[in-house]
């Protein structure tokens, strides 16, 4: 998934990255074996084993350690400081299990966290809070996105995150701030927390945003100018893509509002503000995804009418020359007749005129000005030069 | 509705198979006789007599019983183990009716269960649950579904399922959870069943689903690179049983859903957590339709499109040529002509020129040289190759 | 409104049928004079006189009698049996103004039961509730469907319905009921007859649906084998008349489940569980109107690709016949020119080569195979055949 | 505003109508200086002074003054008698200040009255309730028709109603009824008027309704019969204008709810059954206005198909004729070619054969039968005729 | 984004006003970078400096003030006078943290004020409410507008407004009314403050909604009477344009009316009534919006059909004149050919004839005419002239 390196003057569609296996925007779509057991795990074929991270922190201290087994964490999870398990890769149904009793999950908490991908949702067990998100990250050869599943896991005094893979991330920033202590992250509880890694998923939809925004502007001004089957084809595939997004992102907007209004009491009021900011975003990068939607939708419009005008210009041509040529070949026609001028004198008697050729070329030239002036007239030159 | 074996390489439209009868996705329509009886009968005509099977179990032991009579099960129904008796076809009024009376069906229930299809939805009656769902199967040439109806009457300590037809079934993998005590199935009470059986029909969905994602994507390939009239009916076909799915599957989140919020006591709390994760999956579902069927629009403008686009090609073609050769046969018409050379100096003087006839070759080939380059800098060549 | 006897091989449109004023399917409008009182009755001026019907049952007996004048009622509506007086015609004020006398009717009830058409709607009065409803029945040339308002007036033990119209009716099937005594219908109050009607008039957008089921399969082979004129009118009557149903069967949902939630004590609730059976049967309805429209307005685009399809097959026609003669033409053009050979060697020599003409057909031939074999592997030959 | 005489045989379009300033649908839009002070009157330019009306009635007797003075009506609001004072015409800021004196209205309330136009809506006050309504009236010639503001503010024996303008107005029948005491309007209050009032206006819109429901009939002959660019201008028109019906209506009904569901004790129950009969036709009205809305969008895809059906048959007539004379005039020029017979017996020995010109004919003919024969086959000239 | 003058008979189009950077109207993007701190502020790189102005006044007196630094407005605060502050310019990251100190603000208020563009909303704090608004003005060329952010923070006595952007501001009125005293602005709290500005700001999109109904009707003549290339850019723009205003004030719609509906103790019940006359001219401005949309969408139809119907009298001329030629030509080329007359007496005597050639040109002539007397009767002419 990872862009190979490209020369700049190289036009590549989306379209051939797709087919280069170097984008993944397809439908993905969950799949769960009919009459199978709630709980079962389906480990994709292709899941990286888990990679497990562990970030400790209170006011005071902060530390960060690289866990070989799920059970390592467990003395961490009883101590009053923040204790965040990071988990990246889905690629060990045993470490998945150990995780599941360590943290004391429902059977369909760990189906929801491993049987990617979920709709993004927010649902609410005995002493803790299961949320799904969706985190989009743009591609290294910058011209797409990459997603993934991300699940939280919100207890008292730990949060539990599971990422789909290892390679893609945007929590860089929020590490930083709890190692630095910037900010009042380290002053905070778990929920909090919860809150940052939620407020960077939703930001790391608008550097995506952008690059459509870009596209989009690109596309309005190839449509004009030169509406070509690529074209098409860009617009369908941005459709295509919008219509992930939103996937993604509606469901988002409702699991944040009932993190708002019928949150548990795992998240304090105090957080509840902040979480109606990054609800704002959230309905913010709903509202630019419709927008481009629409445009799109105006742009395959505009596209086809384009090549219609196109089309219209090709055709005009045809008909200019035709009709000028079309009269004055049947002149040159008639002259070139065989009748018999010795049998009668109304044979064709212009052949044997003395300034028979010039007045043909004469008559020729009279018609041909005069169709032109019609055409003129009618404005068919105007787009035709 | 089975399909035959087919060779491997022999392409076959879906339409094909609708109009063979081995698929059968029309829009089936409700049809009540206007002024009958509420609970009058209407038994298909091609209904199969029913074939009656009965799971009765508990944490200790699971016995599978074939029924001659519906009578044979009145025993069970009073014991406090789980008795699943399961219906299949719908051919037998008598053997209907003795079901109702056996299970002391409203009279309203027992039309609902046999004058199919009905609405997904669900009833509550005095002690009794009815969930009317829509099940679909995939056919067995693999390349579209079977739909059927199948009713649920959950009791205190039974569950009676009523299927249209012996021979689809999503049941097998809840029978076999059953059989092994695999899981937890064995030590809940019909409640747990049902959500398992719902499950079930649901997860069903999805593999319908991939197939229509995979024809989606074949169809975005057909669309810009050939586009023929059976890509045009396949566009049209995919959006017609994309609404018989949806039709199937809107119902559906309502019934599950009012199963959660507004379930009667014979549906227990523990077990309600596990139809939200049901519901979730329903949600997917619907979700994925919706976007499948904005896909088939999107791909119904690139169809017309394309079609456009090679229609433009084509009319490139015979204006390039025609332009180039309109001129070419004027002049050539020109040195037809007979005029009297004899009779005056003015008369096609060029007919005796020395190098006449290679001049005119020449002004020919600037002629066709100076249209081809203008036909290029208009960048009319640039799809025609 | 009574089709006339037709030849079965002659081909009758709909919207003939309508010109010939068969079908009465025009988008009816609602037309009061502004200002005028509340409680004036417009009678429309084509109204046939009113036949007036009485049936009275109890469990032991039922009577039917054909009354002369309402007042003729009164004596039954005090008795404790059920009183079901049918009036149908609208075309006498004075008989109107006496029943509604007789049935101390609130002046606006009044004009809702004659001044056709109104939105079906329920409303409670003091004792009484008014149902507006909307019946359909096949016209007996089967291909379309005749409307009209049905009114009901349900007090404690009677029930007054005020059709339109005296000939056509879907309530024969209750009339047999109630005097056969089948089912429970004569051991019921009024409020159970009142539900009766409704379902038998819901029950009767079922048959109009399934004309239109196989109307809209026949369309779909019509729009791609033969896309013609008469096929853009049917699919435009097509959508005309489903929005009619729509306009119908939409406020019917809600008349109905307003009966079911908020109706009076004068429905009782068992009457409201077989209500409950009636909604069902109405969303279904609504779902194929609605399912039916959307695929009429996907058969509009598959029509407008057809008919695109059928062109550019011509265009393809003209465009390799004309592409492969104007070279060949060209070329017979250049032979006949008259450049004198015998005023230098250069002029036309071919003209007196030996194998001049074979040579001649030989390039001719040579040229028009290499174009038949460019426009072979562009594909154009593919639907040209 | 009046509609001059016009020749019957003369076809004048709305447009037209449009154009010479007799109709008046434009967009209106509501125009306040930003930042101007809340209550600040805008008094169009046009407006026409006001004249004022003054109904003053009980059950015993009615008046009706001319007043010169808002001033004048003052004794007449004290009186238990129900007193209707209407002012017709914007064009005086002194008279209508006056009026808010008199009324003791609220700055807010006679700027909406007098800033025309606002969107109806209705709002309480401490003692009045204010209702703004848009009255339709069709004009004088009869193909469209005129909008304007009606503003009624109810207070407890009085209704005040202020109108744009002096000519256009739909009460007469209102006024009628109360100088002939028909009906039980002498009988009841001040919101007993209103109400008339209201159903006055609402019941104005469907005479406009008649007009386009006949417009729709008369296009959809044109769109399939003789589509110009005349019909695709109505078309646009139509849609232009069923939007201004729309904006207008959607509010009333809003408006109209709002005043049965959460009216001041200013209504009374009684008149709030004559409103819900009210709400039911503006439901109607707006019903119709969507079905309008509806069919001129299906209209419009009929027209482009039209277009394009016209199109095509005259392509296939340059097809036919070009593809049939192509062959022939390629033969007439190989016999016309110049190739020396006498250097070589294989030069055109058909030039020389005793039966070659009419073999050549045969030819012909043979070649051009062959080709109608097989545009006949394809159908081609089904429409062509 | 100040518009040079311009000669007044050259036509700017709105797009060219857009390259040249004069109009901003993109569809600009909140960007937040993901992970960043909550509270982080994000100065716009080409921000200008702010300048603060401060008007305090009550009903005695009103002074107005140019600030250097924010703590200069700190004595102000605590007065029972009205204090405004109004901070122009986005462009120092000192002043606006001081400014946060001054005002106590919470670092999400700060958030939201500074890294615009925010969405319109309403947010309640301990004692401070925070409007987000989005103001627009029209550009000075007149054709079209600027939008930018006003962010209100109202407390008990003073009112803090943040503007984007030094040079536009529709407040001036406002102002004009505080010095004057005009009204009862200075009579009221911060709350009625607070509405005039809301109210300023609504009424500000009323000039702009002008400006594209003008648009509107010029492109309706345009797309009729001339459809260029052009056109169609202007449709995409005025759609795109459009929906920008869309988003705009979709949402300060639900930021007035929760102001109105659940706002908090700052705003008196008196201000409410007022608030609910803004309300009502914000779904007006919003009502127009759709309105012009959906006209835009239209339109869109419009424009292609008229450009088909361009293209099809293009083709007609094309169509006329090679049908009426091509048999003409065949004739002449017929007449042209070189059978040996003297060979045999069939080969051509047409030739020898004495009246050969005339009867030759009126075989012609009579062909000609037939053809345009088919054409005309087909009226093929009507449009063509």
């Amino acid at each position: 998934m990872v862009g190979k390196h490209r020369q700049p003057g190289n036009i590549v569609t989306r379209r051939d990255l797709i087919r280069e296996g170097e984008i993944d925007i397809q439908m993905e779509y969950f799949y769960d074996v009919p009459g199978s057991m709630p709980g079962t795990l389906r480990i994709p074929s292709d899941a990286l084993p888990p990679i497990i991270g562990l970030i400790d922190y209170n006011e005071q201290k902060a530390v960060r350690l690289q866990l070989g087994t799920p059970e390592e964490c467990a003395p961490h999870l009883d101590s009053e400081s923040v204790s965040w398990l990071d988990v990246k890769g889905l690629g060990s149904e045993d470490v998945l299990q150990r995780l599941g009793q360590v943290f004391d999950l429902h059977p369909l908490v760990l189906e929801d966290v491993v049987n990617v991908p979920q709709r993004p949702k927010v649902e609410e067990y005995d002493d803790q809070l299961l949320i799904i998100a969706r985190m989009v990250t743009p591609t290294e050869s910058g011209s797409s996105f990459h997603q993934e599943q991300v699940s939280l896991i919100l207890g008292r005094h730990y949060l539990l995150t599971v990422q789909e893979e290892p390679e893609f991330d945007c929590f860089g920033a929020v590490r930083d701030r709890i190692r630095t202590a910037k900010g009042i992250i380290r002053k905070r509880g778990a929920d909090y927390l919860a809150y940052s890694l939620l407020d960077s998923i939703i930001d790391g939809f608008f550097p995506i945003l952008e690059i459509y925004g870009e596209d989009i502007e690109e596309l309005e001004d190839a449509v004009v100018e030169s509406p070509t089957h690529q074209t098409l084809e860009r617009i369908h595939t941005l459709r295509r893509e919008l219509l992930v997004l939103r996937r993604a992102v509606w469901p988002m907007r409702d699991t944040i509002n009932s993190l708002i209004r019928d949150g548990s009491d795992l998240i304090s009021e105090d957080v509840r503000i902040y979480l109606r900011d990054c609800y704002d975003h959230t309905v913010q990068v709903l509202d630019m995804v419709e927008t481009y939607r629409e445009l799109a939708s105006s742009l395959m419009d505009v596209y086809l009418s384009s090549v219609n005008n196109k089309m219209n210009e090709i055709m005009k041509v045809l008909t200019v020359i035709s009709t000028i040529f079309i009269p004055l070949t049947f002149i040159v026609g008639i002259y070139g007749m065989n009748f018999d001028r010795e049998k009668s004198p109304f044979n064709m008697p212009e052949l044997d005129w003395y300034w028979g050729y010039p007045l043909c070329w004469v008559l020729m030239i009279v018609i041909a000005l005069s169709l032109i002036a019609y055409f003129k007239r009618k404005g068919w030159f105007e787009n035709v030069s």
